[in-house]
């Protein structure tokens, strides 16, 4: 999806934010001052060393090259990113940085600590996209439409109806993200082989304290146990998919034969300079369809073997981002359709599928 | 999935026992008997119409070759076992039957009421294989393996801390089964298009009272949004990928290299009567693999157009009972597998990856 | 798929067939018969034992439980058939039965033996589907349509044209299919591993004879590398999708509004006698959404672990035959559907797209 | 994929650089240029006229945001982009820009021009990463080396014996794709509805001497027969398959405790240093699932209603690219790889399986 062209139409840059480099290393720091921190208030690392550390990642900027060169080689950023944090701490109190952590730790965190605002701005483009619709109702809700099952004239019904059957999955979806939330927005702290071991015993205390300096949830470690962030692909799926549903609806009411609603600003054509093309509806149904693949795949990395499975792993980080930018990228298509519309009463309403 | 040779490996009788159409056809009966019901207790349907109806729908066998008939004509079987029905039914009550209807409430709701019991039974399953595992750690939780990270010797930890990694999100997976079963367990009652139209406003007064009769939660119909049926397809693509993941792990400590667990009577080679191979642990990878994509394909079934999508439906039909029947087969061989375990102590625990 | 109703809209007994047991036995035993005479040819096998077995394998019927049970045990049928089959040849011949096979090469090959004739069949299904529609273009290409870009009215064209778009991607399937036989229908011999050893450096003699007998073509060992596989599983789903885009076809222009097609015999709704649901080009979409599905899900089995992966095979015999059945279901759907339809002509095609 | 850090992984910059904006921007104004000299060619279009065209499109450069704006606008860049270029052909030969053509013919033809030389590319590396693989085999292929079967110890063979699975499918994947190129690099052009109309009736001698102009074949109208797009994006994934069973393999020899390999220069651990890990082993897994899930949902776009569907277009822009880079990183890893696999003999495969 690196492509501006269909960045513009299926990209969504406010979400794309959260998978840039410069966030993810942003986040990472945060786990590791937090981790230095909630290991000195448990008398592991040394008050004058965790300063340090937190003093350090708070100015700190690691040359991207030698990130990337560090992913390229290891298959994952961790050891390069501490390599050179450690580096800027310096002696004597590098050794205490990332202390009793593994790279899934700072990875995986790093990771939720960005998925907690994405998930929230999710949330509030879904509300809006009710209170959009809620609107579209309140407008337009009376006017009188041709019901359609299985392709056919059915019998009639209103828009507000129609827009019913839209809200309510909607407001499902909302219920199931903070059912989720609780389960996904939790560190992962678990030490090389997930035991939080290494750490005199208090392991668990400093998984607390680290939660609670990162304003995350604590779990135990979940490092080979991915559903949740399958769960959450699956939420992102069930959202677009939601929204893919309006979007083919949409298309078929706008066909000019049906003309159940007319869309303000269409996209134009090249060759039929009379064409009004209902082109955020098409794309709705684009990235419902994408994202419903995706989700298929994502699944894939449940089977994720041992302790830690790089190729589990990767599939992951190939997938979820793009599943998030193209929900949000529905979301917006989704808000500026539904307020383009203008529901037209059906000129045959008064005998039923006459034809 | 026909094929009972590929069935005695990859099949549940059980749960596949659901989707059978005896069950079928006895859900299809109690909708339309509970419906006759609660439209008699809403002063809609005259008493003894009701009456005559629930006394039709106990007996009743219609013949199954009207049904198939039916099915591949109109698409769904609603309508030929509708009228089939009414003729049992007779004059002049059968106008009353299915009074206010239409396909798809009978037959999803008639789906709704199998996949009620079906979900309890998975998830005692779940529980079932929780216990096991419970069992076995206590009993040999305390021998010393090698954890394994990016298919590498890492650092020792114990059978207990694995086993730990396998309980987790299946205790998560039970707990989101319970917030997905009020969604999912509801009663669909519509009507014609969804509206509740043509019971004098009574249509949500019939809705309370036919999920009353029917034992299933009420909710507005949903017939166009399908999300519960989605999240529960995900739902089991979770849950068998979770055991996917003990398969793949005990796969690899099977090995003959590895030697951390011994599995008591794996099978045999045409070729290689040394051999005693994972059997289980092989399938409980492939069904965990199978239901990811089938949750994928699942997911497509949201972009359902309009009012009514025979595409879309037809959709769900080949995918969910499919999906519903492997995780059960994958529950059967994860227990059996669990029960069959045995912890070998790692060789060489003494130097950590010493090679 | 094993529900009957489903199947009577989504099955196909004819293709269905050629994975039922007794379709499965026949080939096996073809293959054990072909085997032992291969081996004699070459000096392996004495004349007489061969002869003893092609004898025992001509009659042969095992007992299906003890099949079932072997399946379940060893998770593949060919230990339980071959020892079933060895115990009929009796001593002192058996020993030379399945001599310098594995179950691999049993089944793989008992697999390509169905193929072949399941192929063919389907290949004479599209030829006849292109006969149908230069039938229907004959008669009524030069019906005048309104051609629909992006659910827009574009510009006239005919029946004729739109029939086009339709034959000429199923030409160039029917020219795919001659493209990848080869590479398909070739038998499946190895041995153990896959080195057809063991026999005293005449496994390639050997593989030769055993394929003219069985009417293969010859090539290395693949027990390890699915491509062939996959590749047909491709070529279904692509079929099914060609096929699905007439069903999506047919079903926008089957909508009352538009009115450019009329079906003979279209399904009935339980609620509103007046519609006539176009239920064949509904199905069509989904067995090409489910099919595309499947066809991912296939892929993931490429994925074979060194020289036998139980997780890979088992995927594959859970995807490839409900993808070739629901493909001979589309193609018969599709011939009906050609065959009950009606172009109708655009009724405002003098002023285009004047809305 | 637009992340650096990922990209670094799983990207490959000279593939990715095939659908950079000004790729498709040179591609497109190929398409037009050589389009106006055909038409010339054809006496449609005055030969001054033509020429005018093809001047202007060698210097131009359109405005990004102004494209980007189109792309948003319209679903698809043709529109803003011939719009730009009219303006700068001016009058009065503007009109003579895109004469005949629309939007799909411009950016499916801009698209197959960038996948001829990618294909080579792909093509190429094949056969680089055969030649590896030979280099290999003729250097170490005598290493003895215990085959597995199921996840178990089978029997002896020899690294070349593995090396030849490993071979003979890229092998096959080299002739499919000479199978495609016929199929998939040819021209599109249909004009509005597919037509090739509006030109005199010379709508075919346009396409010929256009496809000979841009050195592609010529073939009938394809903009809503998509088979040719997707059979690419399924070799693409059969190649990444391949490569992703080379990877499960490696995966698997190079564990402690087998050892049948050794990778020179695997990856680090922030926790481990003792480890070294076979990432371009993972990574090859990897890339082999998200592209048999990318394929699958490639596929979802053969269902593509009447003369242009912006759904199922946008869709496949959204899978394609991506699968083929992915494709084009797995074969720079696996060819890396592959040069850096040290065989080491079986210390047991005197008593096979003895464990």
């Amino acid at each position: 999806m690196s492509f501006p062209l269909l960045h513009a139409l299926a990209g969504d840059a406010a979400i794309a934010a959260f998978f840039a480099e410069g966030r993810e290393i942003e986040a990472m720091l945060a786990f590791e001052a937090a981790l230095a921190g909630a290991e000195a208030e448990a008398g592991i690392v040394p008050a004058e060393a965790a300063a340090t550390i937190e003093t350090a990642c708070r100015g700190f900027r690691p040359p991207l090259d030698a990130l990337r060169a560090g992913m390229a080689k290891d298959g994952v950023v961790g050891p390069s990113f501490v390599a050179l944090l450690r580096q800027a701490v310096g002696e004597p109190h590098g050794k205490w940085l990332h202390f009793g952590a593994t790279s899934q730790d700072v990875v995986d965190t790093g990771l939720i600590l960005r998925l907690k605002p994405l998930a929230a701005e999710l949330d509030a483009r879904l509300a809006g996209t009710m209170e959009a619709l809620e609107r579209l109702k309140a407008a337009q809700g009376a006017t009188a439409l041709m019901a359609q099952t299985r392709m056919q004239r059915a019998l009639p019904f209103t828009a507000a109806d129609k827009i019913d059957t839209w809200l309510r999955p909607l407001e499902r979806d909302r219920a199931r993200l903070a059912e989720i939330a609780p389960r996904l927005l939790v560190v992962q702290f678990g030490g090389p082989v997930g035991t939080r071991s290494g750490l005199d015993g208090k392991g668990d205390l400093v998984a607390e304290r680290l939660a609670t300096r990162l304003g995350l949830g604590c779990a135990p470690a979940w490092h080979t146990a991915r559903d949740g962030i399958v769960e959450f692909g699956n939420w992102l799926s069930l959202a677009s998919g939601t929204l893919g549903k309006i979007g083919a609806d949409v298309g078929l009411m706008a066909q000019n034969e049906v003309a159940a609603v007319r869309i303000a600003g269409g996209g134009s054509s090249s060759a039929m300079p009379h064409k009004s093309n209902p082109v955020a509806a098409e794309v709705l149904i684009a990235l419902a369809r994408f994202n419903a693949g995706l989700a298929g795949t994502l699944q894939q990395a449940l089977v994720h073997e041992n302790e830690r499975s790089g190729a589990a792993w990767t599939l992951e980080w190939l997938v979820l981002p793009q599943m998030a930018i193209t929900t949000g990228a529905a979301l917006g298509h989704a808000r500026q359709l539904i307020e383009a519309l203008r529901f037209l009463p059906d000129a045959q309403i008064a005998q039923p599928a006459a034809r």
